[in-house]
């Protein structure tokens, strides 16, 4: 498996485009990414019972397990816009299915952006009829941004059956939901031949492992969806469970999640730091996931990242109350690769070693327990003057 | 019931005292907290299952129900002190037991501050001798701050029976955790004569919709403790459960506990404001409960309303994932006592009189559901810069 530069649209047989429309002041804000050939498609999409249209539609219309284009909005992210707010999203679906020449229901609709104001539909449907077939892949990533800082692409490739599979993501994250902008988005495209079933097994099984792993500020957004389309452009027989392909592709497609939620994570609003927890050695995986989502949420160890102390005792703390059942006495924290805690009590570190690697970009945290062989990752950011800035200042 | 001015000491037969003994650079860090005659007691504690010696030692000699005195410190938690940490705690129960001529395990401990650090017995033992019978009440209240701005005392007298009953309140708060300084502890006297077992149910009843309803970051912390005394010196026959007198003292005591869970909650680190959330017309008083918190605790919410900032948006997003199931189309919101958000939909409100609103600083929002009869409250704070500040600055 080898990491390549790239777009959502370098797996073969895709194409994306992006543009400007008027949802937002100047910057890019309509995008679709689209197949030469219907894929298999699967989806998963925020828990919160306040959901946009967007998410109601594109959840009915992927049972079929297809889909062709995704067409998404930034700027706006029609919810709460009631009966309105659906048929809008319809209507983006129907522009993008005539301009593209296919059938609407093979179309999935993504939005992100303020909540509560209906969608200035002329100003979208002009930005949709603006996009080309053959357009910019780098656009599209631009045009799905909110708070974010950077674009996110993540591609790789690998040798799967003789076949060359290339599979990308691209996606969007800040604030986990902000009234004005935000949103995880995430998109990820692949060339080889599968199944939706099997598609929908594995995005539901890793989106446990990378994106459910990830928080910004613990806020669950209204629009969050993740997309996932194969459309055997590679060549190739049809990749089964339980095959020597099957695990490559979910290597390979954990590789790509895991990247794309670190790119979120570390671009989460105001952050300087991306903060990654492993816990080993507990009862099972779910725990140690437990565990670790807990550390790396907690305020308290966010706001001391961002003040470079090494801080065992809220990393402790944060640990008792994960909710999953702990001996204090058997826990070991590593923290800048030096041991903080241990045995029940703190240790004595290099304070000078510490100091310089709380300084780097990248913080990682080690628990480990006594208690069996689980072991789950969280990755988050630390909690900033900007974060609180970015969020007071905007007005509804 | 009237409110009245006084301390913790106010009660029949109750006193109390603090001083410095060097835990803190120069503020009061040593109080006791006395009853004239052994006190019918209940407790509640930390859920976190990383505890202080304090919490440990203390959960044991509570199971008698009866305590005399209870000795707290600050600046320093004794937590992750190992054996040492527990023989330090036996002891400061030992050297205020001998000072006021009491047994040792009617001696409650408390402590708040530092995690990690042993404490330094000869300043503890020798502020403790310190300290006298007849003592000023109002240092107790000074000894047990923190990150605290304020005292908080709370005291309210109601008739019971023929007999004039007194019930105070004293606690701190701020971080929920914080390893240099913080913890919620809270003490409550009351000269009722009432029996351990009754005010345990008591007090476990109301801590469920008063202390355990409010939330400054989530952080639970490793020394959190209230204690209820009652000494029975305002006369009268046991107050029984199922009495009109039992619901009177109860009234008293949900009245002291909740006026004291609001003062710590405005007093949270770096707040400028207290938010309190009413949700009413839920299936249940829990899912209200569970409602109101999830609002009270989103860091959006909370940056929003320091931001001065109607985002019923953000509002409506915590409803969604609070666990509680939800028909976003039920739900009104009101804040500064008007409608923003109804039947699916934002509402056209006045912005002028929504400004002065959220001026104030009191922020009171309102969540109204059609599910049944079920109300509770939370309380908490806005998210400012002040609290990143006092979180990053410190360094361990």
């Amino acid at each position: 498996m080898q990491k390549i530069n790239g777009t959502i649209a370098t797996p073969k047989g895709f194409a994306a485009d992006g543009n400007h429309c008027g949802l937002k002041y100047k910057n890019h804000d309509i995008a679709w990414l689209y197949s030469m050939t219907p894929a298999q498609a699967a989806g998963v999409f925020t828990t919160n019972q306040v959901k946009a249209a967007s998410v109601t539609y594109t959840k009915e219309i992927l049972l079929a397990g297809k889909l062709q284009a995704v067409v998404v909005n930034s700027g706006n992210a029609n919810a709460c816009t009631g009966d309105e707010g659906l048929k809008n999203t319809k209507a983006m679906a129907e522009v993008t299915a005539k301009k593209l020449q296919i059938a609407p229901d093979l179309v999935a609709v993504a939005s992100t952006g303020i909540i509560g104001k209906p969608l200035p539909m002329e100003k979208v449907t002009a930005g949709i009829e603006s996009l080309q077939k053959q357009g910019i892949a780098d656009n599209f990533a631009k045009a799905i941004l909110t708070t974010d800082t950077f674009t996110k692409n993540v591609v790789y490739q690998t040798e799967i059956d003789g076949h060359c599979i290339t599979m990308a993501a691209c996606g969007k994250g800040s604030g986990m939901i902000h009234p004005n902008m935000a949103t995880m988005l995430g998109f990820i495209t692949c060339d080889a031949n599968i199944s939706s079933l099997t598609l929908q097994q594995l995005l539901s099984e890793l989106t446990e492992v990378t994106f459910n792993q990830i928080t910004v500020d613990g806020d669950t957004s209204t629009n969050d969806m993740v997309l996932l389309l194969a459309n055997g452009a590679a060549g190739g027989h049809e990749i089964k469970t339980k095959t020597l392909a099957y695990q490559k592709l979910k290597e390979l497609l954990k590789t790509v999640m895991e990247d794309l939620a670190k790119m979120i994570a570390k671009d989460g609003e105001g952050a300087t730091k991306l903060i990654e927890v492993t816990t080993s050695g507990a009862c099972d995986d779910l725990i140690a996931r437990m565990i670790s989502k807990s550390v790396v949420g907690s305020p308290l160890v966010k706001t001391a990242i961002f003040g470079k102390d090494p801080n065992w005792g809220r990393i402790l703390c944060a640990i008792g109350y994960s909710g999953s059942p702990v001996n204090p006495e058997e826990v070991t924290i590593t923290l800048g690769d030096q041991i903080v805690y241990a045995n029940g009590l703190p240790t004595v570190f290099d304070m000078q070693k510490m100091t310089a690697a709380l300084a780097e970009d990248v913080i990682k945290i080690f628990v480990t327990l006594q208690q069996g062989n689980g072991q789950g990752k969280a990755w988050g950011c630390d909690l900033t003057y900007d974060y609180v800035k970015i969020n007071a200042l905007y007005h509804t």
